[in-house]
């Protein structure tokens, strides 16, 4: 049996020895595991014709034991970390990936659709908890004020309500949709098309930064890896599979968003778009896919998002989680009012309690049961989330 | 057997004495002819409780029949007329109103939607005609520039492609799809909640007249009614059921113009929607729509409201007519060609052989035939229409 070291090593190689989403590596991975997977490959048994050819290739560019050595080096040097399938913060819902299938599809990004093999990670929340209740709020770089300005509310709205805002990381809609859910104090996960410690664009540098303070860039690139422009396209179905639902804002005719708004439809998630004037060729991308998926569902604001993934949420619900936590034990009014604690900052318990949908003695009653179980702490002007339950092990696990 | 004439005062005076679309009246006088239900309903032999309440408060204001007969006068004296089921003129699709139902319905206006016992038509072309290839344009009066801008292009585009713009004649959306198609050249009815002689509301005054010279002023209420609030509602079924489909440009949260657009889906036909900017309260009607019906169809432009009312016109084409006309008699290419005619004004060759799909020899043979069968004239820069073929046959009839 190999070690966890060799393994997290063996799929990093192999996430550099072809592209991710490649099903054929996936499937060899699933029969043999990554280190007898890579052996395999490196060894010229590569079970098609492309797929030895691709491992060729790379293969002659450099030993990809090293360079997935030299990535793992580096990535503890960045303050990153490398989660694997198995890993606590694995976030399950990507493997989801396993059922996509999109009719009539054509080109490689379309046809090579695997979940992935491992992710990069920067930031402190385990990656699974932030993805666990997210939504992602895609659409255009070129976005419009009004584009800019739904997504920045949405996003705020969103991040408000505690759930995690993911996007891409791009200017123009991605990018107010995660400045909306970091001025709410909220969390947002930028999915990356390159390394973890180089996001692209540059412009958004700032905006990074932030992204990385309070939430996650995630990648299935290894540090230094390039924004290639497939890239966006194979990273569009991780924001699809990763979240509860899609909302695009804006798009223009055929964009990478609305790709993003398929793989969600495609995969069972509430796929949802935000109209926007017939005038602007920056809503016709939204538009045809309203016209082209009957699944699509208009929504104009927070409320409809949440009617969406709310409903989808509690269909999905139970991700099988591996031990169980002490969460799992409470009640139905303690769950409630963990629930409704805000993931960041202090709530009054009035609020809380009208959140919570549960009277205020009871909640009094409950917040010192979680206080007793060093779930919440009191401040003076109310109850806040003690520092996140699952982090501190998380992150020994990844 | 009673005369036509008797008729259609019997018709007028049910009209008077109950609102259009009560059913009780609707099936008196499909089983009874409209005289003998006029002659029960006065002898105080309504079927139901309320009929009779109702017709006995209304008989206290005046003798039915003298009341009609004096419509009958005024509506001749208007040079407007009367336009009853049988007539050549009368248009069957609205007649599809029997089999309207709408679920859940409370409001008065919504149970009772029975066809309409007769119309009220000014303008020369005949109301069957007219109502042929049509599409509803209809919303929000206090409508947004940008709403203006989309139903004025909608109203021109329509026209332009000989279609039949249908609206209310309000102010806002209404006037915009009339003007646009007014300006096209084009065909325009303006389906009133009141008499044709004062057409509501009074703004639009000019634009009415613009109307009644090339299109049609049509009303289930005679000369001299009044705007009642609920007539709007009463009358949008008549929008619904008398067109191929109905477009919703921009609607106020639970507006009338929505309504319309129900009553066009729940008679199968495309209700048609197009988005607006989440952020303009005017678009919040429109936007509603599209998630409450499933059946809504999102449409940006001209070309897709084709699209949708092409399909269904394709389905409904076979509507019966009484005679057989001449029309009737032409092979395809002919029809075609004849089809391709604008309704006003004069065609090129060229240009009506490709929109006919016709090639410009066979064209010009076909041309030729039509002339010969009186149906189109040849014009120094090209050919027009005669006169339309039927509008004097259809009066008589009436």
């Amino acid at each position: 049996m190999s070690t966890a070291e060799e393994q997290t090593l063996a799929r990093v190689a192999l996430t550099w020895l072809t592209e991710p989403g490649t099903w054929s590596v996936y499937h060899l991975v699933d029969r043999l595991g990554p280190v007898t997977a890579l052996d395999l490959l490196l060894d010229g048994g590569a079970p098609d014709e492309q797929l030895r050819a691709t491992v060729a290739a790379r293969s002659a560019g450099g030993d990809a034991r090293a360079v997935a050595a030299e990535a793992v080096t580096r990535t503890e040097r960045l303050g990153a970390r490398i989660v694997s399938p198995g890993d606590d913060e694995w976030p399950a819902r990507v493997d989801h990936l396993r059922r996509l299938r999109l009719p009539d599809a054509q080109r490689r990004v379309d046809t090579q659709t695997a979940p992935p093999l491992c992710f990069w990670v920067r930031g402190c929340w385990p990656l699974a908890e932030a993805f666990d209740r997210s939504v992602a709020v895609v659409g255009a770089r070129a976005a419009t004020g009004y584009g800019t300005h739904v997504a920045t509310e949405l996003g705020y709205g969103l991040a408000d309500r505690d759930w995690t805002v993911v996007s891409g990381g791009a200017f123009g809609i991605d990018a107010a949709a995660h400045r909306g859910a970091l001025t709410a104090g909220g969390l947002t996960v930028a999915v990356l098309a390159c390394g973890v410690d180089r996001p692209y664009p540059m412009g958004n540098a700032a905006l990074f930064d932030r992204i990385a303070d309070t939430g996650l860039l995630v990648s299935e690139w290894m540090p230094g890896a390039d924004p290639l422009r497939p890239r966006f396209l194979i990273r569009n179905r991780v924001i699809a599979a990763g979240t509860l639902g899609t909302v695009l804002v804006e798009a223009a005719a055929r964009s990478g968003a609305t790709q993003t708004t398929h793989r969600a439809i495609a995969l069972g998630r509430p796929g949802m778009v935000v109209p926007g004037p017939v005038t602007s060729a920056m809503s016709v991308g939204a538009h045809e896919l309203l016209r082209e998926y009957p699944k699509a569902r208009v929504v104009t604001g927070v409320a409809h998002v949440l009617e969406e993934v709310g409903r989808i949420g509690g269909d999905l619900a139970p991700v099988p989680r591996g031990p169980q936590r002490p969460v799992d034990l409470l009640d139905d009014d303690t769950r409630s009012v963990l629930e409704s604690m805000p993931r960041r900052g202090v709530v009054g318990v009035d609020v809380l309690a009208a959140r919570a949908g549960v009277a205020v003695r009871t909640t009094l009653r409950k917040l010192s049961m979680l206080e007793e179980m060093a779930l919440v702490v009191r401040r003076e002007k109310g109850y806040a989330l003690a520092s996140p339950p699952t982090r501190r092990s998380s992150r020994d696990g990844s």
